[in-house]
């Protein structure tokens, strides 16, 4: 008779598989805040830990999370989250009003990091089809980084920013139609009434939500808890929403995180301080998902070569200065002071570039090697931007907003309701 | 040249990978907030609905949504964050004061359960292993759908409802010990010092936590915003907390949601009222996918024989008549409303009953046509106490606590933030 407490429990319990969800949640969530929290303490921004975190439980350091379906899923959610919780800040009027320079610089944006990107490759030695993916991967911005950014600083409204989050709107259908050009391509099946026919169907869509879906949505949302019996009514029609919105984002050929942004843009206005917090709540939870997912793609065993690893920094140069550039150029009429915020902040790529990448290594198009290539880039810019930005927003004064009057509260003892 | 731009669409963007999780996330979350909506207008509980929406879109009607590793991961969440808002109403010492009856009320519900259905299923002819199989089914308590109809009716600090949550934590201890010897018998190798040994531990962790974890941990959390940069400090502490007890339940051999429970407990003097919303945001998100996945699991097609239609019917009305005497005998000095409370209370087996049954499902012990027969009378009685409990509930009043305070709130215009 032997004492094997822990086998015998997990025999009995299915311990191994009934302990994976609150150890992967331990694990992800605790190391991505704990590492925020060090962060922020030498005054860096916590979600540069976060991906950090993420690193170092990949395959690179300690190998112990993959971005399996658990993590997958959680982190589209989180970022789904984290754009609609951002669209919550801002009113449509807002983003139209900035539409011109936001054009000018997510077109200037697009095609300097494009032609760079190609360019580049081709003077490593690559073939014509991996400098037009590595072009195409180039073009990407990561909105939700620096949504993240400019929303625990409580700049959201500040001009800047609404050029910054309505340029990468249309930053996103860009790479898209370029996405689309490059694949077909690839496939050497250039489909062109096809390729027009997306682009006025997720062109039309983004349009169509922005100007119209406001005001009736907008209306449904509001009355909700005078007609459903339903507890949280509003919150409940505002998420059917998002995970409509995100759908048909999906449908309509662009991402579903533009979506969950367009979601949080219509109801906006419409519904109470409480929904924004318990969507809080959920984007607390879930980003540092979507934040640790991008860190578990870097592998450092890919850099194998010392061509790869010159070609990984040349690229993640050319990532930033052209990116950088190409976007202040756009913007450069609101004067050297904005033109710097808006070029730095659509610098990462995130998870877009990275998914790109990946699209191209599934058709057979890209090496392993240009793959790693991107991955470095992506999550490197991804890291590089954010305190840059905080410094370039150092003179912006910070708004009350849900989300910056919470990000340092008092510490008070709210009403205790047993008593 | 043809025209077929979802096709496009998809290829380029891989529109049915990409689609899949709003998809199901619409599907569930809006499915079920529907039918509980329907319900609700017919005064029945919301839950209700919930459950039947998982049965529609389940393999018996629609077909649809299969519970898959997506599905499983947000229910287990979910049914997590459910008793850790549970958790944070309760004071540990409110619980511990009810502490002998809800031990007796526990023990009688776990043994005249266990010897009715060990008793039907000798007489239906199944084997030993069959009989022992079932009973141990039959002893599950599923604490999360009583907890979520107390919630919601806002008695959840009655003292009939204290007794049931004590008396669910019990008895979960109690039905992994019985699961424990049950599993080794089928295995032919009792282990008893093994048992023994899970026992104390199961039985340690509960009690420690209960009774040493409050203050000390409570005063770390409470202190979170005066030490911590990360914003919302607290709330991230209590996540933590959460899911490091649920992993130590697990390994302690008791279920995950025990865990959360604790730490919903241990904290819950010591938060602000926005740790309540923040978690009350993910608990309504996640806790839908907890109860359609319940209902997922109906599968009529599997009540083949005239036989097994009989036996089912037989094990459901056993599973009611003996839980419901049991726990109300073992809590009759408290009186007959509370007593038939507290019987009703501990009816439904949700989830729980079911693992028992995937347990000697995967030891092929029990035969497919048993194990529907558990699952049948899991569901069942998930759908029948609910309302059974709205009923014997009606005359105690509703306490304000966060939940029911926000059941149905008035529409008010929060503060805009941009205003």
């Amino acid at each position: 008779m032997e004492i094997q407490i822990p086998l015998v429990v997990s025999a009995v319990a299915g311990g191994a598989e009934h302990s994976k969800i609150p150890l992967v949640m331990l694990l992800v969530f605790g190391s991505a805040k704990l590492l925020a929290e060090v962060c922020q303490r030498v005054k860096q921004p916590g979600l540069v830990g976060e991906i950090l975190a993420g690193i170092i439980l990949g395959p690179s350091v300690l190998g112990w999370v993959a971005p399996d379906e658990m993590i997958t899923t959680l982190a589209e959610l989180g970022v789904m989250f984290l754009l609609f919780r951002v669209g919550l800040e801002i009113k449509a009027s807002e983003l139209l009003q900035v539409g011109i320079t936001a054009t000018l610089v997510a077109t200037l944006g697009v095609l300097l990091p494009f032609a760079l990107g190609w360019g580049i490759l081709v003077w490593w030695g690559g073939s014509s089809i991996e400098a037009l993916f590595v072009g195409a991967a180039m073009v990407a911005t990561s909105v939700g980084i620096t949504a993240r950014v400019l929303a625990t600083q409580g700049v959201l409204q500040a001009r800047a920013s609404r050029v910054i989050l309505a340029a990468a709107v249309i930053d996103d259908v860009l790479g898209l139609l370029i996405l689309a050009v490059v694949s077909s391509a690839a496939q050497r099946s250039i489909n062109i009434l096809g390729l027009v026919a997306t682009a006025v169907f997720a062109i039309g869509f983004t349009l169509g939500v922005a100007f119209w879906g406001t005001k009736t949505v907008g209306r449904v949302v509001a009355r909700a808890e005078d007609h459903l019996h339903l507890a949280e009514g509003q919150f409940v029609l505002a998420l059917c929403l998002l995970f409509g919105l995100a759908l048909l984002a999906v449908y309509a050929g662009v991402a579903a995180i533009i979506g969950a942004f367009l979601a949080g843009i219509t109801v906006a206005e419409s519904v109470t301080h409480r929904v924004h917090e318990l969507t809080q709540g959920v984007t607390e939870l879930l980003v540092p998902f979507f934040l640790v997912g991008i860190g578990l793609h870097f592998d450092v065993a890919a850099f194998a070569t010392p061509s790869t690893l010159v070609l990984a920094v040349v690229i993640l140069l050319a990532a930033i200065l052209s990116k950088l550039l190409g976007c202040a150029l756009g913007a450069v009429r609101l004067g050297r002071a904005d033109a710097l915020r808006i070029g730095i902040g659509m610098v990462p790529r995130g998870e877009v570039g990275m998914v790109v990448a990946q699209i191209g290594l599934g058709l057979a198009v890209i090496p392993q090697g240009v793959f790693a290539v991107v991955v470095f880039m992506s999550i490197m810019t991804t890291l590089i931007a954010p305190p840059l930005l905080n410094w370039a927003y150092r003179d912006v004064e910070a708004a009350t907003t849900t989300w910056h009057a919470q990000a340092k509260p008092r510490p008070e003892k709210g009403p205790k309701f047993r008593d």
